[in-house]
């Protein structure tokens, strides 16, 4: 064990986790307690009696977003548990709120079934202002996000699959700014059929990806194939792979330029990586060790490479996208978070690198970038409000300037 | 709209709520997002699934309430639905922190229906080290306890029975010292068969009164009635009015030594505490006006008078109670607050008052007293302890002082 993961577990039991509830007023006396409880609390209680929108007002509500997990796939640990997921989930927290002044609270659910799931999210409605889901293993997670959609009406946003095609989009962007390439003429390969791959293409094609093949274990995905498929698999298939490739990745990847992977250590050789176009673009973010290191693939002459790891150049870390997502979605009271939005905070966080700071071993912006947030925060507002899913009005700056204020990395 | 209930909308209004969630550890940089976040938050995670019950040394949940409601039955507004209710529920997981340093968090669900609520707290433990039930309507409270109870392995605890019952029984010990009266020979009527009357009654037959009758509206409620009756009403009738007495109020209380009300304002007249015993007792719980006004009783000849209102001498105010309770069992890492630990509550409110202290006026502590919430949870995790109930051993000297520390009211 590392002293990291010493000093980790350390802190976990000397802090008793990592999150507290805590008063915003002060209760020091009777005139305090008449305020925030009896008698004055039901002051709130019937104007929002009156006005259920209200609630967004009064209480926590508006700030306040569900961390859901069932603990199926957690980190690489997989299917941990509910009880053993709640550390991450509780970072995640304390992450919102460092990050982004979101106040969110891990819920860790007793069930993996997606009725039950969906089931509890919608009864506990009332407290939460939007819906993080975390760690929920595929296929159930993307049956669980598409009911919850559907089925309430608060912000639903499962980060293992557009956190982590958001960021990838950014850096992206940035990457083909230095080798001159566009989106449209990019042939990309996406290895690792799981909720990040899935969502890494669905965003791509979106933003004017066109040519795309997605592999698993069993090589290429093509409409067709009868093995290893599931519903998601097919609905891919049916919009990639044009020319119906077949084969390995190794087959598949040669003469593209883009290499994504959201797989495992080792699944992309040096060989592979010489048989790409010029200048290739990798992205292997396998955990805790990529699908290629990067100096191998920098010797095999990739030119961008990014990875999940905070020691290597190009850190893919879905921290620069979710607490602002959120903190733009929550301020406009947004009733969903759309695909214009998840567009809007890729290149939120794309456009704030200047070209001069732009370099192949930064296209991406540091978690800790002060710029990131706010300029994703306010982003994500404006376009809620364009595209007619905001049920607050405000001013994108003063959205900006708030999220500034609000995370303690400024302080 | 008084200026309490003004100032109590505006503040709710301008700190959007009263409760946050926050982070107990640093995220300042790179280092600290490797202890709280990945890779380090993986090492908690792993010792939580090699021993599930690590989860309460690592995570918040040993130290975290959920505060649930189906808003049912919230203050003196009745049935306002969940989303209005949240504001009290935010109140109380701010008493909570604030009188004992809990964690608490407010769960408000969007359904009425029991299996609905069971299911969901049950599915929600893993998050969670303790359930308070708040404002929800008898019957469902006493069905939703006793599942719930049976089916969870953390404390359950429904405030408006218990807290009630405990504060109540707690003056009712300190009034008893004044006028010279014994549990067990006194005659006591409880005016109002909801979930806090019914709870005071089965709490002050296990502490050793012996001669209880509960009147609702229609009257005294005896073996064999047939009006208006449920299964909450007919358990009672079998263990208390042994001499099956019958007739309204007005009846039933003349010649007895005590009265409880937690019915409805001027539910008990001049005449009524006339009849009654010398130096009765009068506890008048209805809010916001009380069965009787204190000064119309005292003037009848009542001895003790409580109510539920800060602004009369004896307030009957659960902040006595559930903070000290929830940190004694949480401490102990509790399975359940049985009925010891109750009653160890009541005689750890009364007895910390001197007999030098009491007075008619002062027979129970006020809400801001700092002796209380240690006296409590200390009494608690030693009666947890000594009935076989606690999963963690504890100096219940080092839990006072504890809660001493952690309640900001010392602060």
């Amino acid at each position: 064990m590392s002293t990291t993961r010493e000093e980790a577990l350390q802190m976990h039991r000397e802090n008793q986790g990592k999150l507290e509830s805590t008063s915003k007023v002060p209760v020091r006396n009777t005139k305090d307690l008449s305020l925030a409880y009896s008698p004055g609390v039901a002051e709130p209680c019937k104007a929002i009696f009156d006005d259920k929108q209200k609630v967004f007002d009064y209480t926590m509500k508006g700030n306040m977003v569900a961390v859901v997990s069932d603990g199926t796939a957690v980190l690489g640990l997989g299917n941990i548990g509910p009880e053993a997921a709640l550390p991450v989930m509780e970072g995640k927290a304390v992450l919102f709120k460092s990050f982004a002044g979101v106040d969110a609270f891990p819920i860790c659910l007793d069930t993996t079934e997606v009725d039950r799931i969906v089931e509890t999210v919608k009864l506990m409605q009332p407290t939460f202002g939007g819906v993080n889901l975390e760690d929920i293993a595929a296929p159930n997670c993307f049956i669980i996000e598409e009911r919850l959609k559907k089925e309430v009406n608060i912000p639903v946003f499962h980060d293992d699959q557009h956190g982590t095609a958001i960021v990838t989009a950014a850096g992206l962007i940035n990457a083909l700014k230095l080798n001159g390439k566009s989106l449209s003429e990019i042939k990309v390969v996406v290895n690792g059929a799981g909720s990040a791959g899935i969502a890494i293409i669905k965003l791509l094609l979106r933003m004017g990806v066109r040519d795309v093949i997605l592999c698993d274990s069993k090589g290429a995905i093509y409409e067709g194939r009868s093995v290893g498929m599931n519903d998601q698999k097919m609905e891919i298939a049916k919009v990639t792979n044009k020319d119906n490739v077949q084969g390995d990745l190794e087959d598949v990847v040669a003469g593209t330029d883009v290499f994504i992977g959201v797989s495992v250590a080792g699944a992309l050789s040096k060989d592979m990586v010489e048989s790409m176009n010029d200048d290739p673009v990798i992205f292997a973010m396998a955990n805790p060790d990529p699908e290629i290191m990067p100096e191998d693939a920098k010797a095999a002459g990739a030119k961008v490479i990014g990875t999940g790891r905070s020691d290597f150049p190009n850190q893919v870390n879905n921290v620069l996208a979710f607490p602002g997502i959120f903190r733009g979605a929550l301020d406009v009271n947004a009733t969903h978070i759309n695909e214009e939005m998840k567009k809007a905070a890729v290149y939120a966080i794309a456009d704030l690198m200047e070209d001069s700071e732009l370099h192949v071993d930064y296209v991406i912006p540091a978690p800790f970038d002060e710029r990131v947030a706010p300029a994703v925060a306010s982003a994500v507002a404006r376009t809620a409000m364009e595209t007619g899913v905001a049920r607050k009005e405000v001013n994108p700056e003063e959205v900006a300037e708030k999220t500034s204020r609000l995370s303690i990395i400024n302080k």
